[in-house]
């Protein structure tokens, strides 16, 4: 009965794709609405997947000799419009301090929507000599862009994320930090979150105000429409010009410094939920799992039963694996719902009658699939079982991937696609961002990417008939 | 030559111990001025010194059952209003946002200067029943004070703490809390930071706003002037009520929650530097150190010398130890005084003289000791070494506290040691905050904290002649 009630609250994805998100955010607990329009609360399951994240990438950038550093909240408006392409794309959207301790202030203080102009004002007062490069900072902190439609994790006013702001001696080295890094993000989708993402590089409408390449890292979610899930910049000397961050070379020659800036955020939460997500909740990669096996005990107070259950949760911690018993008052079908809906990779279900035959039930997350196992088998294979899961959700996704990816020749067909099945379609593109609107304005598809694999498909731009320059890959974005 | 134009650049702390500090955190790179005045960088070195406190801390907080959420950083300005003292303590230091996304906003919002009414808003609504209790909250971030005067580390208008918020069912449980995580802050203390803390209980006058009681961990600095250096804080049931905060408990009664609130910040950096630094800059304590062994090859260029240096670097690491080689082209002079500066633990020297007797020349930061040791006996003695650093920065800077913690019985004498030798000063005091405010007009010195044990000196009030209550602990204070 419980279990009903519990199930009856979520929308189902084919329903209401935009209402079972929204709905899996709030009953798994990842997050509240606060008072302040378009600024969640990161409750504690939510934040523990961003705590997961975070230290993934945090030891990939020590690893690849990256410092942490923080930069103030606050940016004077003067500063922040000291690099014109840059201000247009972030003006719009900025929060303004006016008063501090009661007092209007002299100068209007911006809250960080992204730091580049706090790290390049530093590094013009730090770098003097090639001695001091690279610089490569990291930070992690919230960011502020005043959105008009917030939806949790995928859009709002205040999210948390890293940005990661370096300096270097030459291009070559800049852009292959930039590359470097993209490869961390598309790790992170391999090894921890289970997604896999297209890479490639941004066309100039969609790349970042200031940047002179953008890299992106692209995400197929289950409704079809694709999430860009983080970006790293080549930004060449633009920045380093209009905040004079020179430094003396080998040669004895004053230079600018070629930078680059990267970052992903909490957005990565929502790529999670809505690529593995189905309709009983959440369904979690094993390795980004805070709770990786939720322990019911059916019949508690049997004697025996909680005992059994204890054992059971010593004997997989001891082998690094992150356990919960559930010893609440609820019903077990309750409990099973809501290990469902917080996507627990492993149910572990045992009673009076599992006991008596030393065995449990175990149930996957992922799959369904539920089997009758030998205590000390079952603890032993767990580890390995871990592994399997997060290489089926791995290649489940992969999969999908491989099956919404089509390829349009001709531009009816593209648009036959989009609109009738959405995911990605390849195509080629004469390279003029007149076509790229085009496309936009007649499907609401975007490009996504130039994917680094060019292999061309045909020789002309279906659009406008001419001599084709590039792969695209388009899609629905969110 | 350019060892002499590096340390001359500090002042010494006798000299001017304000300028001192400053100059640390400055030239050992902690932290520099942005152009928002009040708020600065974290260089690399400084970040990595919160980083390693946050780490000690996070686990310690984890491993007592404490979930990192995060609140936003903005708060309505009706829901910062709701509790009154809070408020009163508060409104006069807050920043503002009054415009986002290039409109003015119907509602001014206020940047955190701490969040209690951001987890008192969020835990009225998803607390209901004794069930739901404990909640055990705690969150990572920068709150922003807008303060006049500003110092690095030490009072800024923007800094970098945590702040645990939490509901229990009672007060005593709640209590218990308060003190429970005191004693993680003086852990901090003993484990990380080689500071001995003074533990009690802050006077009304000098408690947080909105407590009913205020403990305190108190640091003594090598000027002889105390550092509140955190605090936590016993509640009550005044904010849930404010915020209607209840909860159904076992006995079917709707009750109010009781909480807690407490937080440490990048002030403890300052009290660290000002607890062991001395004229050659910055001496850490090992545990804490980002780099603990710096290694310092002399004529790199003769043969074996830099392959020795790597050999020694790969034997302490794998021992967990934190070691870094200075392979750059300045002089030997030159990274002795950025190694001092720095207050790396443990210097090592070794040139082709050194590798011929197979020996090193070990320096110890914080007592100058030197001495040659033989390689392997070195790399084998050195975690032990580490330790015996710690224990011997700890016990010094104990020895400073028992020194210069004095007793007076009258109020004359009280005055003369307040001002000839500063230190801790302990007092009767008859409780009335009218003597508190005249030690403090008369000598600058406030009320530190009634210590727990509260073993009698005496049976009078010395200001007032009254009969005394408690026993405090008086001293100057940043």
């Amino acid at each position: 009965m419980g279990k009903k009630k519990f199930v009856k609250a979520i929308t189902s994805r084919d329903e209401d794709f935009a209402q079972w998100y929204t709905d899996v955010c709030v009953k798994a607990e990842l997050m509240d609405y606060s008072e302040a329009k378009g600024f969640i609360i990161y409750r504690p399951y939510g934040y523990a997947l961003w705590e997961g994240m975070k230290n993934y990438l945090d030891q990939a950038f020590k690893k690849t000799g990256h410092d942490n550093v923080y930069m103030p909240l606050l940016i004077p408006e003067s500063l922040f419009l000291k690099e014109a392409e840059h201000v247009e794309g972030f003006a719009p959207e900025t929060a303004i301090v006016t008063v501090g301790g009661n007092e209007d202030l002299q100068e209007r203080l911006i809250i960080r929507p992204t730091s580049e102009v706090l790290f390049c004002n530093h590094y013009a007062k730090v770098i003097e000599s090639h001695r001091d490069l690279p610089k490569k900072y990291n930070q992690w902190c919230s960011v502020v862009r005043w959105e008009k439609t917030t939806r949790p994790f995928l859009r709002g006013s205040e999210f948390l994320w890293q940005e990661g702001h370096t300096a270097h001696a030459n291009e070559e080295e800049a852009r292959k930090e930039a590359l470097d890094i993209l490869d961390i993000y598309d790790d992170l989708g391999k090894d921890l979150l289970a997604i896999p993402f297209i890479t490639g590089i941004k066309t100039e409408r969609e790349k970042f105000a200031g940047a002179v390449d953008t890299y992106t890292i692209e995400a197929l979610m289950h409704d079809n429409k694709a999430l860009q899930s983080g970006t790293t910049h080549y930004l060449g000397t633009g920045f380093a010009e209009a905040f004079n961050i020179n430094f003396q070379d080998k040669d004895g020659q004053l230079k600018s410094v070629f930078q680059t800036s990267w970052g992903v955020s909490t957005r990565l939460i929502g790529a999670v939920i809505m690529v593995h997500g189905d309709d009983s909740g959440l369904v979690l990669p094993p390795y980004l799992a805070p709770v990786q096996v939720d322990i019911v005990p059916i019949m508690s107070h049997v004697e025996g039963v909680m005992e059994k259950a204890e054992e059971i949760k010593n004997a997989l911690e001891e082998q690094g694996i992150r356990v919960k018993i559930d010893d609440t008052d609820k019903s077990p079908g309750w409990k099973f719902s809501e290990s469902e809906m917080r996507g627990t990779p492993i149910r572990i279900e045992i009673g009076p009658r599992d006991l008596k035959n030393n065995q449990v039930v175990l149930v996957k997350r992922y799959n369904r699939e539920k089997e009758s196992l030998v205590i000390e088998e079952m603890i032993q294979s767990l580890p390995a079982m871990l592994k399997d899961i997060h290489e089926a959700m791995y290649d489940q996704a992969l999969k999908n991937v491989e099956e919404n990816t089509r390829e349009a020749t001709d531009y009816q067909t593209f648009k036959q696609i989009i609109e009738e099945k959405g995911g990605y379609v390849k195509m080629m593109w004469c390279g003029d961002e007149a076509c790229e609107l085009k496309v936009k304005e007649d499907t609401k598809a975007t490009s996504r990417c130039l994917p680094f694999d060019q292999t061309p498909i045909g020789e002309v731009c279906p659009v406008c008939g001419e001599k084709a320059k590039h792969l695209v890959y388009f899609a629905k974005a969110y």
